[in-house]
């Protein structure tokens, strides 16, 4: 591979939006990865897609497609959670972030954390926030994360 | 203080949703118990209510009113998160959750938590989550949760 392809394919790893059609390369088989994700119906994304879609730059799902597959290869979701204190203020919250087994080592998760990381800051958010296990600490250290509490869970079902 | 005296007084101390007029009740002042939350002014106040507001049942915030001193003595807050995994499923996310200072030892927190738990699970919602510092873990596991992740935060300011 010579320079300009190098660069080339460097350029087709961009993080983007979640679109409509990205059921269609794979998107549920990735988070498939992450945990428990049934197959999903076509008329059950579409539904999830255009409620989360009516939260505009409130909810944001990013993802990474590997052009040369078509496959949704990386994704990451974050959310904006509006507060009272902090004088009003806004928290950005990372959730079900996921690289492809077969695509680490590229740095995509990094890519994915940076681009939600920066979508909060620019909505003005004084801090964001996720929760992950021991394993992946170091991970979120190097985004330039510190941990700071506990995360504790109660199930329904 | 004979047995009815008492039942009304445990009548006056049941969750209900948070109004516009508990900013006067002293909710702000409740929530600087909490964290950072320098004065909100009547309209950043309203601004901030309407747009939590328009997102009905998915993020509610509720208080418990004590009707003697018509002060706001505890107080939490839930929003649902929308998901792709877990077959499209929601969880709720609890946060704020404060009572005042010279207001414990009455199970407050456990009313409100209970409140806001019951909430997530008629909305559907699969788990509901929080973070809190080790030191209140104990409490919550009174309350039914149990120790999962870690939380990892980035601060902007």
């Amino acid at each position: 591979m010579d320079g300009s392809n190098s660069l080339s394919s460097e350029l087709k790893l961009q993080v983007r939006k979640l679109e409509k059609s990205d059921k269609s390369k794979g998107f549920i088989e990735l988070l498939q990865q992450l945990t428990v994700c049934d197959s999903v119906s076509d008329k059950e994304f579409e539904e999830r897609f255009q409620e989360i879609s009516s939260y505009g730059n409130d909810h944001l799902i990013c993802v990474i497609e590997d052009d040369r597959s078509g496959k949704i290869i990386a994704t990451g979701s974050l959310f904006i959670e509006k507060k009272f204190i902090r004088n009003c203020g806004k928290v950005g919250h990372i959730e079900d972030v996921v690289v492809d087994s077969t695509a680490r080592g590229q740095q995509l998760g990094k890519k994915i954390i940076g681009f939600l990381t920066d979508h909060a800051h620019s909505m003005g958010c004084y801090k964001v926030i996720l929760d992950c296990s021991v394993e992946n600490k170091a991970f979120y250290e190097k985004c330039g994360f510190k941990q700071k509490e506990i995360q504790m869970v109660k199930y329904f079902s």
